[in-house]
């Protein structure tokens, strides 16, 4: 038996999001089958996190473990020519069997992309919300993201449907950026409960817009209330970026 | 009766061309169909030229004829709200009612775009042809380049279905430049005809690999023979970018 891991990238817009669901397209389904019919076993993969409906990933990792004498880079190869273009796998590497894609993430990065343009690129609508007109004071959401950095509990940040009991976590870094077509915020943390990167950026972009101001995300925080915070942002601007490990697995 | 001209955008992956035909998803049938909904006429709609299925524009122009009293610039206002969303009007404006999008055509700028990459990039892959590894040698297909400006019977260069009788158009411009992902190749003319852009990219990119030589090309076109031209490359790495027209039209 070895553990493999891959680092894949999908368009979220044809699936219903990464977890497996019956009579669903989702990513682990189309990963699980096409595995499971490449080396004639039952396999289970496992992602790093779920990502919801309609989000993106560039660099999602997922493992699995298998029986099979396939060579571990050789995974990428076959699979490229079997998934789908909306999934694609970038590499392929062996891991020690105890990995474990989800609980040995130590960081992940988020990015979240808006379209202000009074009409919308074209190509890249699928990859962007659109927002026309959108104008973002970005002092004021730099000094909001300033309260966010760092270990809280984000209970205010993610949906009510969260069934995690524990939900602290910490921010190590968040971006704000203009762009070509618009705005990107770019948010790395520890790990991210249902709907947070969508709400804090929903909340960002209220404090950007002067509807509400920096000093309130303490108390958005203290409340530990959804109904505290802002909107949460459509899935379509969202992309996990990448998943980061110990640094020991870089000399796998 | 005013007559009305459309400045559009369109990703080709899900329409089966411009032209219209019965029972099939066109930029032609959904333009008249949404059109004639809007201004409860009958209306034909006359494009700068086909594009075939597959392929993206960027700068089509179209025209029509209507009695509706709708404001000439508010047609792109409400088409936007009304057309789905991988056909998209940038402005609408009056033009006199002699004007048609295709006799009136001084000029058009297609662009063929490449992904090189061994990997092709996930969110460019509707807009580029996958060609991974591809190397060319720049100077001879500069020089090829050079034998195809000007004005040519390019019989050689179209579809054996191509039905126009008059195959002499004249090649203004020919750009072959490199970008992030690989490849692009820009032609501007005063006309093409059916399949000519993807088979010149498709002789150029020949002699781009050393397959062939650029003496060859004033033979090619000599030869006024299909067959001695090379392969017809793909529709999704071509976009139709701009149509140009009289300075007169400008002060409209």
């Amino acid at each position: 038996m070895r553990a493999i891991c891959l680092r894949l990238q999908y368009e979220g817009t044809n699936f219903f999001g990464f977890q497996s669901q019956p009579g669903k397209r989702t990513i682990q389904g189309v990963l699980e089958e096409t595995l499971s019919n490449l080396v004639s076993e039952e396999i289970a993969v496992y992602g790093s996190g779920r990502t919801d409906r309609g989000v993106h990933a560039l660099g999602q990792m997922v493992h699995f473990h298998t029986k099979s004498p396939i060579p571990p880079a050789h995974f990428a190869y076959v699979l490229r020519r079997m998934l789908p273009d909306d999934l694609l796998v970038l590499e392929s590497y062996e891991v020690p069997l105890t990995f474990h894609a989800r609980k040995d993430a130590c960081w992940k990065t988020y990015r979240y992309q808006i379209d202000s343009q009074r009409v919308p690129d074209l190509f890249q609508r699928r990859y962007h919300t659109h927002v026309p007109g959108l104008q973002l004071d970005l002092q004021a959401m730099k000094q909001a993201a300033n309260f966010l950095l760092g270990e809280h509990d984000f209970t205010s940040f993610c949906s009510p449907k969260t069934t995690v009991l524990d939900r602290r976590r910490t921010l190590y870094q968040l971006l704000i950026q203009t762009h070509a077509l618009g705005w990107q915020i770019e948010i790395t943390g520890n790990g991210f409960l249902y709907n947070m990167v969508r709400i804090i950026v929903g909340t960002l972009i209220q404090i950007g817009k002067g509807e509400r101001s920096a000093e309130q995300v303490p108390n958005i925080l203290q409340a530990r209330d959804r109904q505290a915070a802002g909107p949460t942002m459509p899935p379509e601007g969202l992309i996990l970026m990448e998943v980061g490990y110990q640094p020991w697995m870089d000399e796998n």
